[in-house]
């Protein structure tokens, strides 16, 4: 019997990660082929991590027969499981997400603000061609998204792609879980964090130890600055015990974006004009990781790995595909439709829940109304995604600058159009539906 | 450790079979005390109980200390679980349920139409007592519902009494689940239908097995006549072929009081006049139960017992209990708030659903939309429980008629004043809101 | 400037009335054209209205040209109103519609239950035939839908054709005004009902009179019998006290239908022994009416046209064209998108309700919460009223068997599938989509 | 027939212009007794206004009876309606809820932001004080709240007093309709604007004149910046042609404060080191006001005051009054409850809406779906605003905190607390929730 994988953007430094959860899992989740995708530009990298692929096969003495294409289609071909990581423009797209906005006097990232709606418009034609592909190549396969904006990215697959096998995934919840446990020291897996909101727009109001409620316990520590949920690639919090306290609620490292706005942006400034971007700092790491990955001698993912902040989005993607594969209906935090989960969102909203994992993919768990101090907020955010996916499909200009308008972090009449116009200017080799004849 | 269950309405008949299942799963949840309550009038039975449930103790060989009492006081101190199972007024009460109905003409039945809201207005007072009792002596105890309509009494109690921990239980989804798992020669416990709806009025959409979609094969042998759902309590289904192909959605043998109408007061009426309601039938049925329970020799168990329409009540009971306590997060099929999993319901509504049973409770899986063909009914099925309970609380003789004018199995504007006049009559030594100074 | 209308089904004998509704408003909205507009076999019909018609503009001294065809589309090209009330398979399909369900034992009646379901079968189609050529040859014209019915049928067009200016009007709403400004020995313009509810299943939970709130009176005078909102065509109402103070909400008569269905469809059947079904009672009514119209003499609207039920349709709807065409912003009781007036009905249904008409339509009064006693049955309504709409459309049987079993005046699972099997039969040539090749 | 108001905070430097409106409308509204009702501190105020105002009616020639009192329970006794128009703390107050934000980069404002916020602390208990009077004075009486934040003061009063005839006002629907008259050259009354959202938060999305729809000519206009809706009190407005071409709604003033944030708090600190506070610059406005309302020659309404931006405040409250006491069911843009108007805000929410303006008070015309570009917007405004209200009436300084956090012109972890801190002890004697013992 066949399990085969196909990893889309399988060039990506990240993919010794996944390429050991899957050796790891065999006994399990029994993969028998794997196929790495990248385009032309990535050809050497994908290669190279394929070599070192095999050498981890070899090492772990499983039997999985891993390749490399640039034929897409070939790779689709019968697929159980793909995975989609992509950086549509590489690097170089992402040091533009982040210097246009900041030069402007906004916050420079890639997955939030104005860079996180830029990385969308270019990402999700091409993801919705792969949907495309997959309901022709292989219909029953479902779509493992990492690529971000991984909430937006899935809401735009699930409402306006014909294929609707897509689970959006994402590290944070998974950090939150870990980051919890160790505050708590429990296992990570006796842990249960009620989830409320969007990706990169998630709060936990409960936190279970083996069903017991230790929320307090947790505030309680948070409040002794005990916990750290940090993953690496973004700066350490810093929660005022006012904040903690007033809001109640598990933050991720992503609120400060929105909740500690002015001082988030200054120490970017100074890490810009220290590091340059955070896409150039990344570039450096993932040049000195494949420098490693080249070794003959380097036989498993090497500990370098780890540092980067997307570390377990791997570990996130293979028990999501184990527990669909073996229908274990355990509980996951994915992206997925509300569908009433949360009443004061839209129905056909993507949400990042907590969800029963099933052979029929998630079932999310009904959560209810959102806490007071946040609803408003993230039903602000959520009108914004849509105004995002509207204007990723629709290529009017004018779609775009409402998204834009709207964000949080740009929220200027001016500057919106400032951003944008630039924005599109320095990707418009990736906006097709903004460059049309 | 100590592990007490106390369980209301101990006199009861099925007694026997929650027992045989609290000492069944001693290993995983080591009861050590229960204590049966019941009123005076059921005192002679409660000790025979209490006598076979000691000898079934003794034969089994485990350390449980059972116990008899009318002071439901003393029973709820320290009790970590109450099952509640009670019958104000006992089969004389049902009786008038049965046969007041029927001489007008309607559907006489203890938990549907006219016979059902009477008995919600004859329980829900006895049980938010308790409630409020459980408030105050066991806080934390989960009260294990059995009472019908169960639905509706667990709406009552969530919405409108102090305690909160509250879970209403029904065979008919365990009954549904084990006949399509007979059907599909499936182990239950692979067997998972997606439900919709409410209590006595809960639908099947889709059928999986280990995850599988197994929904088409359901049908087809539907139409082949070769699925039984029935519990023994009520007549055998003939559903025609066109019902099952235009619905498509599991029914359940209730609802043939709401879809075959006619001819199943039809049956009941010729039943009346062959052997009296159903009360007679069951009270000449408890006789012999209790005749056999009084046998010295009798040391389990009895077989007789099974041949009732509530066999299995307790085995839900227990298995609820049991993952609760060892938050197993399974999914069990319970009453609950809906809470957004269906949004086309109140949102404070009590629904059946399939629910991930923790330590904190049930936590139910999105539904989403209802399936067409029976949002509406389920809507005025709703609507028309919130008039009950109402009516329940209030005492008010208006509140009463408009809960029986909108019951589908009445809405007659002038039967539905006889009927209610005549069973308030009947009912008012038990009806004290309707009966004050 | 002029100012065409369009009568579709200008045969009917109901268009005198119309037509003595515009010549009486020439002052404020002065028609210049009129083209009553009707099917082959109506064609000796509409040539008598006409020569009436234009015997009546002469006598009246109006500049009204006034002409009749049996193109359509010519009629439609450049009209400015639309006026619908067709009859498709004319009073001999009407006949079956009461008829087949009288014999199976449930409410025949052509506008609710089997009846009606089936009316719209036939309706639905043509209707939007006709709202697709007013989109070419009329674009901005209004449709006024008298056809019932007319809940549905606006549904029907308003969310599945493509024109959008269409509104459905009935004079229930107008008679129930009517009537309680004559209970309350007022102005029927200083009445104002507050109205909730659905077509033929409308509600009055309040009575103004120049704002005052009149209710208490109204009900107190309805408790003493003083009412009688009946329009000629349905059988005197009889509601009891208890109904009355229970359910506090104004009555109309169709939910006689409902509430004492033995007793409506007692009298129906004994009606029917006596005199056949209401179709052909009216087709005597019609052909004396015709006989009347023929008259030469005759110049003017005759008194004999009003004791038929659908009396003051006409001059509902000339009012309604009236405050259109002059924007007069006062309220009516039209059929027009929900859109959040009654939160608990599907935002996109059609809803009857007041509404301020504009020169832009009519614009719904918020509503708000549906009252307790009726909530339930008014969502189970429109449920089923969807379900009609998909089966009109789809022409799948199954559709229309859903449509029939969950009718509250079918609603068994073995008659929906009789009464719609003979009713198929007996109207199959009025119903193209259940009849594809 | 008597007739009275009673005008709480009297002593406004506006009351002229509302006692201008009674006068001229004494042949419809025909008003018989006014009192103006003032604390101590504005005993010499209200004196003035009074002598001034019995000048006018003098002049007028009109039998109205106006005195003054500071005891308010013997000006509400009998009040047939109460207008409010309080400032709790004076502009004293006013000018710290300018300038403590702008001190720490916020703006400062007193309607919007922290300070807006902080108002809304001072004023709800004061009014919901006069609510309760009002229920056991003059029951039947309306409040027509103009006190800011009108929107939240008025929900306050909806869903937490006893009272419930509570409307809110503002001026700015009013000059919005007014200026857009002007730029298509139309009489204002020929003018209805479709509005959506909150008081300080509303849009307009189309604009007809006498029915027709010229929203289209509207919006090309305003491209050619010719118009202007500024109310005179706050900066000239300057739309981006980009912002109305792809948000198309028309803005209201305060929205700069949202979408120009940066360039409005560089305006704002420029004024502040100019002229000191804005409420110190109305300070000696309202000086020279009262010195010129002293002039015993002065006997009508000064010109001088129409510069200030409440200008028209007055005659929005007297139409509204006119109109409920006329029944007149006209149109006008009010603050009260949602009802579903607008589905996407919670049901019991207090929106500014076009309202059927009814002897029973306004009547929400449905709103439906608010346009994507603000909806996130006002989802998030609304929240915050619940946010506010339940800080006002809970005095928790944790709910305090949540509602500046969440303010979309705060929303800054640190500085909430830094500016919450400081208004608070700024205005600790008009807090008395927040310094209970």
């Amino acid at each position: 019997m066949s399990l085969k994988i196909a990893i889309i953007g399988g060039g990506s430094s990240y993919t010794p990660e996944i390429l050991e959860g899957f050796i790891q899992r065999q006994a399990t989740f029994p993969v028998t082929e794997i196929v790495l995708v990248d385009v032309k530009a990535g050809e050497e990298k994908v290669d190279t991590i394929c070599q070192l692929g095999n050498r981890m096969i070899a090492e772990a003495g499983v039997n999985i027969q891993l390749t490399w294409t640039l034929d897409r289609r070939s790779a689709l071909q019968g697929a159980d499981f793909v995975s989609t990581q992509i950086r549509v423009g590489g690097l170089a797209a992402r040091a533009h997400d982040e210097r246009i906005p900041l030069k402007h006097g906004l916050i420079g990232q890639e997955t939030n603000g104005a860079g996180g709606i830029m990385k969308a418009f270019r990402t999700i034609p091409v993801l919705m061609e792969i949907a495309e592909e997959m309901q022709e190549l292989c219909p029953d396969a479902w779509m493992i998204n990492f690529t971000n904006p991984a909430g937006i990215v899935t809401e735009a697959l699930l409402n306006h792609s014909v294929h609707k096998k897509v689970i959006g995934v994402c590290n944070i919840p998974f950090n939150m879980r870990h980051s919890t446990a160790e505050l708590l020291q429990a296992a990570p897996e006796d842990v249960l964090i009620r989830f409320i909101g969007l990706n990169h727009f998630i709060f936990g109001d409960k936190v279970y130890v083996k069903g017991e409620d230790r929320t307090a316990d947790v505030f309680q520590k948070l409040l002794q600055k005990e916990l750290d949920y940090n993953p690496a690639n973004i700066m350490p919090l810093d929660w005022s015990e006012t904040f903690i306290k007033a809001v109640r609620l598990l933050p991720n490292p992503y609120h400060q974006y929105y909740f500690q706005t002015p001082s988030v942006l200054e120490k970017d400034k100074q890490a810009y004009q220290e590091n340059g971007t955070r896409a150039e700092v990344v570039q450096a790491l993932e040049e000195s990781l494949f420098a490693l990955y080249k070794q003959e001698s380097l036989r498993k993912k090497p500990e370098e790995l780890e540092q980067r902040g997307g570390a377990f989005y791997s570990q996130v993607a293979c028990q999501l595909m184990d527990s669909i594969y073996n229908h274990k209906e355990d509980i996951q935090t994915v992206n997925t439709w509300n569908h009433g989960a949360i009443p004061e969102l839209p129905y056909d909203a993507v949400i990042e829940a907590n969800c029963v994992i099933t052979k029929q993919g998630p079932k999310p768990i009904s959560i209810g109304e959102i806490p007071a101090p946040v609803r408003g907020m993230i039903q602000n955010m959520k009108a914004m995604e849509e105004l995002v996916i509207k204007a990723s499909i629709s290529g009017e200009y004018e779609d775009a600058y409402n998204a834009f308008l709207v964000n949080p972090l740009v929220q200027d009449e001016k500057k919106a159009k400032l951003v944008l116009d630039e924005l599109l200017e320095a990707h418009k080799d990736y906006l097709p539906q903004y460059n049309r004849m």
